[in-house]
């Protein structure tokens, strides 16, 4: 196919790390990239807070007006990457609106108001793409939705958080305490000076809830997502873990539950060292999918930065610059299952509970009787004594969130209790 | 969007392990698959040699004359799952002809004959897509094709035969002789009565032609592509790689060289452990890209089987389903680069070579001069002495296919060198 004759024009929104690596990028390669399209391609306009010199970007392009490229009628394709929900949000329902295709990084935006904006595009024969909003360079939107869309996902796991995977990883490989880790990922930029977002789960959820959306074709919001950082995992969780052959992962987990019902969450998971996600290592994401035909799938690579994320924003603009081109629309994420969020009370996993006791007859037996009498079957007890008092360890076999936690609070009061140091899921090679 | 009136009606070529998994998935799972394609599909014809019963598939879908189907005005897209080379091209071209979109698995015929299939495609402005004939269930083709379309795709190395990687898997973990497990792989059905086209690496030429091709915008055939087989590889050969922290894997690999020519193999290599690919076992598949926005990325799965390979097919049934009743076409590959091969003399690796040799004085540095004479830096020897002899490994920096050969040709006609057990090309974290 030969470039058709008049172009696509493009119009960003946001030009930081990941924008003007976009624009560099999209700026250089134009003839290449219209080739491939079908169709050439041109960057029109770039909306900023404030104008100043971008390397390798003409100054000219620059507007810090938004609303002036979403309404102009001379641009055909929108790329947001400014983040946050407003005014990313009205920006984007304007642009489509106005009847422009849309290609975004705005996981926070896509796992609240997703629905509000796929419904809007539809109604207009507009595409959204936002396969940099997941795992970034990785390809996992497309082939979740696309590639699979002639199967039936049953599970997925992923790291998708390149932070905490960053400080995990040097927790178990240089036996060091979480703060102190997560202080030098902020010295080197890895980490943001406010590490709440990383840290505490809440960008893994926003991208369960996407991954998860797609999976089971239905929509699912960071609301529906449980969530649980890692701030609370300590050196001695890790060498515990490592003791036993298992690695400590940040994990978002969706899987559909034998009601048929979504359990969707992000939580730190001991996971066997066999696992291949257990040697995902630093900043590195990566996806691991179960479906009924196609068995497992593993998806690996980088999932942040700007020159990743810029592949996966401008993979996304020659298909959107293609379907303009051919008046079409891409493959579009379905909501027809409609499938109701599990409670986390009914998710069902195994547990490790790390408890420090008094180190007398008959203590083990009591507490091996507490889990017994809430339904909780015990896999392994490992007891450690230190003077007058021991550490026990225990894994159990699979048992719901809401049988564990009656479990916990009745330990609680036992006198011989004296503290539970800690309670972390157990995913991976072992035997249920 | 609800699905259109008039169904997408489908026709498959062949009903063997794949075709019957497609026909049953396809059967059982046809209203949700409708939903997903925004269009009501049918599977109505199916080409069988020899007529017979097939459970789960109604009987008056069979007919022994495929020509019939590619020539049936009734039916809009041909899955060919019937293999090898004629009639499948005579049957594609005439339903291309006849202005049918293609789902095809055949690899052989899209490495030998894809050029002249898309061309006509793409003239009638018909689909052919593929995603089942590399790698099984995962994910590569439209990775390759769409994901990475703003990207500039540098290397790639694959594990893209599973019968080979689970020959070696059983010989590394298992301590077993080439013949000794192929033996049991035949037995278990795991590898081919005549295993030729898996062992010396048929099977895996015909695909890295189909993934370099889409990674470097160039037209690659299966007659480019440097191809040798693990047949050769001995336990001794295992042994000495596992010693040095690495493993024999037999890879396909595709990549620019300096003067921008593709350089294209399949041939065992010896991979540190530490390189991802390193620990794909058993039949498992894994590829491995590196592009210049992305970095490295890593797609696995399950290679081959029904269920796997149905997966693939009915995500490209439902995508090409969709173009159909849009009236549009997918993306589609691009030969605009037009770049060279390189030849096998010009590309650069390491190498690891075992020799027996008299264990006398000097005998290594004669050897070691002999590298030199031809320009081959050695990076480490090791020689082990046994009675009067002794068995030296050398393992060199980068050096040229054409310098390695010249210098194996030299060492072969010196007195003091009796054998060349072998010869190793080396991939992977070590140094350069």
């Amino acid at each position: 196919m030969s470039p058709a004759d008049k172009p696509v024009r493009i119009g960003m929104l946001g030009c930081g790390v990941v924008g003007s690596s976009v624009a560099r990028l999209l700026l250089a390669d134009t003839a290449e990239l219209s080739t491939r399209a079908g169709v050439k391609m041109e960057l029109s306009r770039i909306a900023v807070r404030t104008i100043k010199p971008y390397e390798g970007i003409n100054p000219s392009l620059f507007t810090t007006d938004p609303f002036s490229i979403v309404n102009d009628p001379e641009i055909d394709l929108i790329i947001e990457v400014m983040g946050g929900i407003e005014p990313a949000r009205e920006l984007i329902m304007t642009a489509i609106e106005n009847r422009k295709s849309v290609v975004t990084a705005n996981k926070a935006l896509l796992a609240s108001h997703g629905a509000e904006m796929f419904t809007a595009a539809y109604a207009k024969g507009e595409d959204i793409y936002y396969e940099a909003s997941v795992a970034g360079a990785i390809p996992i939107i497309r082939p979740m939705r696309d590639s699979l869309a002639g199967d039936f996902v049953t599970r997925l796991m992923g790291i998708v958080n390149g932070t905490t995977n960053y400080i995990l990883t040097k927790m178990h490989e240089d036996d060091r305490e979480f703060a102190d880790v997560l202080k030098e990922a902020q010295a080197l930029g890895y980490a943001e000076a406010d590490p709440t977002a990383d840290v505490e789960g809440f960008d893994a959820a926003a991208k369960a809830a996407i991954l998860s959306g797609l999976a089971f074709h239905t929509r699912v919001t960071v609301d529906d997502v449980y969530r649980e950082g890692i701030s609370k995992i300590t050196l001695e969780d890790v060498k515990i873990a490592k003791s036993m052959d298992h690695v400590i992962k940040l994990l978002a987990i969706a899987e559909l539950t034998p009601a048929d019902e979504i359990s969707v969450r992000v939580h730190p998971v001991m996971l066997h060292k066999s696992h291949p996600l257990a040697s995902v290592r630093d900043a590195y994401n990566a996806v691991f999918v179960e479906a009924e035909s196609a068995g497992s799938l593993m998806f690996y690579g980088r999932g942040a930065g700007g020159a990743p994320t810029a592949s996966a924003i401008l993979g996304d603009v020659v298909a959107v610059a293609r379907h303009i081109a051919l008046n079409s629309v891409g493959q579009r994420e379905t909501d027809y299952a409609d499938r109701d969020i599990a409670p986390i009370e009914s998710t069902k996993t195994k547990f490790l509970i790390r408890l420090e006791v008094a180190d007398k007859a008959g203590v083990l037996a009591s507490i091996a009787t507490t889990f017994a009498n809430h339904g909780v079957s015990i896999q392994t007890v490992n007891q450690a004594g230190r003077n007058d008092d021991a550490e026990v360890t225990i894994v159990t076999h699979l048992a719901t969130e809401g049988e564990l936690k009656a479990t916990v609070e009745s330990l609680k009061k036992m006198d011989a209790v004296q503290n539970i140091s800690s309670v972390i899921r157990v995913e991976g090679a072992t035997s249920a």
